[in-house]
């Protein structure tokens, strides 16, 4: 269980969920483990294919736990809140404890995590379903400001470590050597490492890659994408781009792509205002790219949402219609990626604000350059 | 990715997904990363909140990943399979690869696994959907050769724990330098360690506890569950019961309840035979705990399948009508738990086969004497 807000934060979520499903005439919501129930509650419960349900009505908010699973949801935020405890044991049909009290043709709205076992049973029942994410955006992707102040926490603690990221990076070294250095800087400022990229030359090219042996070269361009947990279980996410060198060493055709790369960034930084949908901000961005003529290398949506999940709702991506409203928090990362030579990214993730966007990521988005004639140690 | 069968394993799998599809006249099966994936292709992609499917027609196998996926699927099984891998870049309406070319009112078998969230996609495009793992349960729940030659090599190495556990319960050890212990004897039969538990005196009263620091007392009954992952992804699962110091020390009222639980054990061994229902099994077991007043203190299902993951269909349980077939593999797990005082529990794996079932566990059902004077040492 992460070290939760004052129980008012979480009174205020599950009274904007029922004013939400009354607004919308939806019977219920129900909502199963994972970032729903750490979200509403703070409760990390795992019953792995067991059924369990947070169900919140207009009137009423109960949890359906297996019997040994209890306790735990009867101490801490969910007891203070007054959610009503339903255990049930094997055998018995959770999820008529669930929705049994709803009318035949009762609108719940489902995580969207729920697995398909529980789903088509819930629908077996004749129940009409529909995505909670989709009819409580409202309470699930709009921050509120306790967490507006932890992703500003988040992105502080990893923009410690970006900075300490020249020091780490010398002609020599290997993207291990340097991942291991990063999993210790990470961990100094976060609970959980959530991933390390360290992505040199030809591996900066592929934006899934983690790091390996290959071993650092002079005048190597590097993509660091690096992330983690803190304490209050929301997450940081920043991506920078170094060179191996001083920055006037870089070929001509890499320091233009890049130049188109941050003016993309910018581009997207600035558009980021309510009202634009997050697929018109992915094509404000994409267009910037597109026109320089770097469209094909350009392979990924512009961004996802971050909170308590390292990606969640709202993905910047075509198609999405989403307006974007005041806060909500995402990535904006455009890459450019010339398979087998180079790539780089640039990722910054924002709050939106009543008339704009705000960065919690503050270092240099410039090609940063790295490696001293010596390796200068992790804590340089 | 594991280590895996001959190819022909996997083709005979896809094959008879093809077969059943067609027998029920189910115009594809929709299947997700995870379990399903892992059994049918080797394959243990996770690509988060991106749509990935292995879609499965009559005469038709694809994979719908995401591009940066793709190479992972064009090796291995998948590619000597003959699986066509549909790769798909952000933006891209994935799902639309999946299912656009079935009729308009198609029914697909989805995985038990796979999220709301694409689940409730599939389902607006007007499609009908059955659950996958009830239409494929031949393919899915009944063991082949090689499976089941698995489950007897994971049961004979987590028998070989079992063995050492006397020599590592001992009074004024605490559970936890016993599940340390364990961890270390696990690892040296299996590649990973899936739970531990130590549940001595009081805390073998929950089903559910794993270890902590309490010190294990003179007389005390210990109930040691433990399983983990061989190399080849197959799960062992196995409980015994153990008494620190003689046998014929056990409490009287402690001594019957274990006869009463190593009965009902016996029950379901001598009842797993094809026909009965998993259902009727429960009942098999439960019966003789009722008959004998310890029928409030058995709180759980029987047992559980076990293959690819450690808990899976066919579920030992209550109103499940599902007929046991040969090849299916299961735990018969009783217990009896007095609350706040001491528990017991007895669990064997099982095969079905064509007259009866084969325990792949084969230690005695005994109470098992623990202890020595002197702590022997993990490797006794």
């Amino acid at each position: 269980m992460t070290v939760p807000f004052p129980l008012t934060t979480y009174t205020a979520r599950l009274d904007a969920v029922a004013a939400l499903l009354e607004q919308q005439h939806i019977d219920a919501a129900v909502l199963t483990p994972g970032a729903d129930l750490r979200f509403l509650l703070t409760s990390d419960i795992d019953t792995h294919e067991r059924f369990s349900a947070l169900v919140i009505t207009p009137d009423s908010r109960r949890i359906i736990v297996p019997g040994v699973d209890a306790a735990a949801l009867r101490q801490g935020i969910p007891w203070q809140a007054g959610v009503e405890v339903v255990p049930w044991n094997d055998g018995e049909d959770a999820p008529a404890l669930a929705v049994g009290d709803l009318p035949a043709d009762a609108t719940i709205a489902v995580s969207g995590e729920m697995p398909a076992n529980h789903l088509l049973n819930l629908q077996a029942r004749g129940l009409s379903t529909v995505n909670a994410t989709a009819v409580l955006r409202d309470v699930f992707m709009v921050k509120d400001t306790e967490e507006i102040a932890e992703l500003r926490r988040a992105g502080a603690a990893i923009d410690e470590v970006h900075r300490q990221v020249p020091g780490l990076l010398s002609a020599g070294r290997t993207e291990r050597e340097v991942a291991e250095d990063l999993e210790r800087l990470i961990l100094a400022e976060h609970v959980v490492v959530d991933f390390i990229i360290v992505g040199s030359g030809p591996h900066g090219a592929d934006p899934h890659h983690d790091f390996s042996d290959r071993v650092i070269e002079d005048g190597d361009i590097v993509v660091i994408d690096i992330g983690g947990t803190l304490d209050s279980g929301y997450h940081s996410d920043c991506t920078r781009t170094y060179i191996v060198g001083p920055v006037d060493a870089a070929r001509d055709d890499r320091a233009e792509a890049y130049r188109v790369l941050h003016e993309a960034q910018q581009a997207g930084l600035d558009a980021a205002k309510p009202g634009i949908t997050a697929g018109g901000l992915d094509k404000v961005v994409r267009d910037v790219i597109d026109a320089a003529g770097y469209g094909r290398f350009y392979t990924h949506r512009t961004g996802h949402g971050i909170g308590l999940s390292g990606h969640e709702e709202p993905f910047i991506i075509a198609g999405n219609d989403l307006p974007l409203a005041e806060g909500m928090a995402f990535s904006i990362e455009p890459g450019i990626y010339i398979p087998g030579d180079w790539g780089a990214r640039i990722e910054d993730i924002v709050v939106m604000t009543a008339d704009g966007c705000e960065p919690v990521n503050l270092t240099t988005h410039d090609l940063v350059p790295a490696g001293a004639a010596e390796y200068r140690g992790a804590t340089a």
